[in-house]
């Protein structure tokens, strides 16, 4: 039921100098799918993430956060591993030993440090990591490391994800093309802080470290955190972008056109990634951009954003095609911010003016209305009236085959 | 599809001195179905509410705060007008005048001023009140007055509630027995603040106007505020709360065994009918209790059990009976408690304990999750191992049916 949400062409996705990946069949949870992916990196690469705030982060995510933070300019990062099928979240303990070992053996395969691997894990929670059958897995993974093989890597981290996401594309920086591909995976439990359940992006120009944190910080607040599919924000949401530092062009600092033009190219791709998560939202029909603008500022932007996308009666009117547009006048005003003046409201669906100052727009007909909602795209836009701040979210509708697809998940 | 919910019999919802029920037919919305309702009270009672915190609050919210906010001892409140069908929200001056005509043609025929009327509405939001057809529909309800009127006045309140929800009790005060009968509705658009659409309870001891007060803010927050189908709050939540005064006992103050014997009947009855409201939550077809326990203050319990009660994939896991128990942990992670130290978390369903100290309990047998999972009624208790306070919060869980009956609530 994805949302115009187009399929990757293996042909297409662009290989990345710097980075290959490898995929094996451990038997995670399933047999005879791919549900371990290697990605290992040249030594030149730098690799900046962001990762969920969710409390009960899982064991691979507090690694990963350990190893990023104690990265040495002698031991850079040398290899993601991510597993499907099982989370490695709720598992104490013996959830951290388990991501532990799995980096030691990866580590020791490629002659590093352990400290040099960032794990990453997808799947049902609560559950303990099969970490032998994980391991096993590895040397496969290994065997089958190349350039070219994006496609099989997205394949590879899909869990009720209706089919791969991936993308390429390339920005002239300086004269030299840097390539960028990225994956991503996720399509529900989906919420803001982190949007994503994984993301990984590539590119093969050189970014220093501080760099490279900021562009994925600021990345990831306009794209991956403004997703939101059921309002459920994971345990293992991680983001991560790695510069391979392999195509000669060097990005030193944050205030340079080449920076301004990696920047856009990044944000682009990682977008792109970010809303075929959402056109793949468990049971998705509809795709919804959210946009809330005039706000005092981004933050009360986004609040509104968010209670607009997160209500399941918002959600199932749209789900239904039926225009019953006070809803979504309902979750603006429980939105939270305090001293918001309804009478200042504008609501536009598309380029149909459906609410004027907080009241039904006299002009407003119904069969507009309609029109828009039987669309598979429609942007639903709110001007607040009391300042500058604008924040835009994606999300889609709520039906029936999501309630089918979490009441199954574990079958 | 409602659970374990009682269905009121007539004989059995006790008449409260003081209080006459009058129903109608308007056809507001649709013919052949009770749509007005009437309650005109004694000249000796007393009035206070609690309602939504919706920005975009209804017209008729807005009058009732006013009347409310302006009550002078000499003109008490004289009755209440309650229309279903349509909600008078998100419709502007237009709204807000059609709300005032129907306090001036009741306060005609009840020879009062409009300022002691109390309007509600109930239905879709942004679309006009069909003010003539309810004030057209006035007399038949006055017609209808008379104090043993609490089953068609349930009825009368009804939007897609499944059944009237209606209980009475009594309790013995210095003595004398009073009555206390009260209905509710509500299926969908449930939140706290306010967490029911409409509440009313009646009961005929004389209660000063302050204490009156305190006493519903206080039991609105153990009761309707505590109930959650799917976080929607709508534009004209309002809980009532009557003291007719007709009875002979009176509670003139907050600090004597007469209000603590008045509070715990009413906060009974109250529950009881919010929990009614849970019961017949759209597509419901389990009954959860979330307890959260051992919190630093009541304010961080309830963040966590709304948090649980609130995500859609915990509610699709009771919906399917499947103990997929990671999703409370996840919700539990991100509900925003920041300091939350998940390595003390205990969790229990009813007597299963089922994640000990942030991990899986060793002991823990899925059979055992199984077992407590086909039950219609359940509860989640989470031990946070950081203090004394605690909260419960009453939900559902998130049915097909729920998207169905949303995706064709106007139809």
């Amino acid at each position: 039921m994805a949302v115009n949400l187009p399929l990757p062409i293996p042909e297409k996705l662009t290989a990345v100098s710097g980075i290959e990946l490898g995929h094996a069949e451990a038997g995670i949870r399933k047999a005879n799918r791919k549900d371990v992916l290697v990605m290992k990196l040249a030594n030149t690469a730098t690799v900046a993430g962001v990762f969920t705030k969710n409390r009960f982060c899982a064991a691979p995510v507090q690694l990963c956060k350990e190893h990023l933070g104690a990265l040495k300019a002698d031991a850079p990062i040398r290899a993601l591993v991510i597993n499907t099928g099982n989370a490695n979240a709720g598992t104490g303990e013996a959830g951290l030993a388990n991501a532990q070992e799995t980096c030691n053996a990866l580590a020791k395969l490629l002659d590093c440090a352990p400290t040099q691997i960032l794990p990453f894990s997808t799947g049902v929670i609560l559950e303990p990591l099969p970490v032998d059958r994980l391991v096993a897995g590895l040397p496969q993974a290994i065997e089958n490391l190349q350039e070219d093989n994006w496609y099989n890597a997205a394949q590879s981290i899909m869990t009720t994800d209706t089919q791969p996401k991936a993308a390429s594309r390339q920005v002239v920086i300086n004269g030299q093309t840097i390539t960028l591909t990225g994956i991503s995976k996720g399509a529900g439990m989906i919420k803001p802080n982190m949007a994503t359940m994984l993301g990984f992006l590539a590119f093969d120009a050189k970014v220093a470290q501080p760099v490279l944190e900021k562009l994925t910080r600021d990345v990831a607040d306009r794209s991956f955190n403004c997703i939101t599919i059921d309002g459920d924000t994971s345990t293992n949401d991680s983001f991560i972008v790695v510069a391979t530092g392999t195509a000669g062009v060097e990005v030193a600092s944050t205030d340079t056109p080449e920076y301004a033009a990696l920047y856009a190219a990044v944000l682009g791709l990682s977008q792109e990634l970010a809303q075929m998560i959402v056109r793949d939202g468990e049971g998705a029909t509809k795709f919804m951009t959210v946009t809330i603008e005039e706000g005092k500022d981004a933050e009360e932007c986004r609040k509104i954003g968010y209670s607009i996308a997160h209500s399941p009666l918002v959600k199932t009117a749209f789900f239904a095609s039926d225009p019953n547009l006070g809803r979504i006048l309902a979750a603006i005003g429980y939105a939270g911010v305090e001293d918001l003046d309804v009478s200042k409201i504008n609501l536009y669906l598309d380029d149909v003016w459906v609410a004027k100052n907080g009241g039904r727009n006299p002009d407003y007909q119904e069969a507009d209305g309609q029109r828009v909602m039987k669309q598979s795209e429609i942007t639903i836009r709110v001007k607040l009236g009391r300042g500058k701040a604008d924040a835009t979210i994606w999300t889609c509708d709520l039906s029936h085959e999501y309630v089918s697809i979490n009441a199954d998940y574990r079958s």
